[in-house]
């Protein structure tokens, strides 16, 4: 999955956002908690496209790889919504897949956490533009992937921020009620016109991405 | 879109609805009326992939159009949630693009109602199965389609009456909240598993196709 260079920023990334949900847009059900991570919901089928069938997805899990840079929500680094419990180190490992710089939203100062591999987890307080920013000058000429939860997705898509959307469908409904709580893509998103990109079909998720206009406004 | 006879019920056609929605599951607004009969909502993009860009969507389009019979929700035939409105007559004119029995879902009993080139408009009290068997006996070996609304797909959907479901997506969002009301796809079906047959892109849609195993319970 090659991809231009943005319009109107030569020698840049763009901003991308990779996000598995079922077809009714979970990514996470209510309720995340240590045990259960992605909430009161069936998370097996937005895990198993990457990890059980990840050869017949190489090319989009290589693709959520290859950025210099992402950011995250505080939810889907640690578990709980209270304060930071400083032994946490990520659902990871010591040795995390992105071996990039990783910029995570809270509002809980904490000192960078270097990991092995190349993953050192930042801790920024002060908003999504600034993670952007710095994710931006951390990954130099190299993409910057948000990498979710859906709702962290959601506030850079209604800030304009997004240049690429990679949606990753899962064949199932969540059975959770919109009442329910938990994250779901496009929530709070105001209305905005995507242009598709391209769409690829596999037997475990369905590939959509579209391109998310991001480099007009921040170009 | 050729499809293969439904396996167990040799000479049947199946069970295939037909729904257009936003990214984020929306095919209608709230608030639907006579003068905004898809509600509060930019219904624009919902029609343009049919209406003015039906030839880049020919094979869709036909398919829809292939059906033996149809099955409708009220909300689909009629604006307005009283009683009935006799010489209300559809949203199509006079020659509706159907030209086969269409069973409407409605608490309102009324006199069918035949219209130019085929149509006829038949008006069930007794409920999604009663509808369906009456479609199924009119389609004979062609398929039998739920032509909408969202709401009415999701209730052949929970009862695991559906065979096929074609989701055509188009990429904007609705900018509605979960909470606003409007018919939203897969809202209320339980937690099930679709198979994935095909998915085609345009610039205006992303038709989507699932298996959605409804001949396994009802074949």
């Amino acid at each position: 999955m090659s991809l231009p260079p943005a319009p109107g920023r030569p020698g840049m990334g763009i901003v991308c956002a990779d996000i598995s949900t079922t077809v009714d847009g979970f990514g996470a059900g209510p309720g995340q908690c240590l045990e259960r991570p992605f909430g009161d919901f069936d998370q097996g089928p937005l895990h198993a496209w990457m990890f059980d069938h990840g050869e017949e997805n190489r090319a989009e899990v290589s693709a959520i790889l290859d950025a210099g840079a992402y950011v995250m929500g505080r939810n889907m680094f640690s578990p709980g919504r209270g304060d930071w419990d400083l032994a946490w180190r990520g659902w990871w490992g010591e040795e995390p897949p992105y071996r990039a710089p990783v910029f995570v939203l809270t509002h809980h100062p904490r000192a960078p956490l270097e990991m092995d591999g190349g993953t050192t987890f930042h801790f920024v307080t002060d908003g999504i533009e600034s993670a952007l920013a710095r994710a931006r000058e951390a990954a130099g000429e190299r993409n910057v992937s948000i990498a979710g939860g859906a709702s962290t997705v959601n506030a850079y898509l209604a800030a304009g921020l997004l240049d690429e959307l990679r949606h990753h469908v899962t064949p199932n409904t969540s059975g959770l009620a919109a009442s329910a709580g938990g994250s779901r893509l496009f929530e709070g998103v105001p209305a905005i016109g995507l242009v598709p990109v391209s769409v690829r079909h596999t037997p475990h998720v369905t590939h959509l991405t579209y391109s998310a206009g991001g480099h007009r406004q921040n170009g």
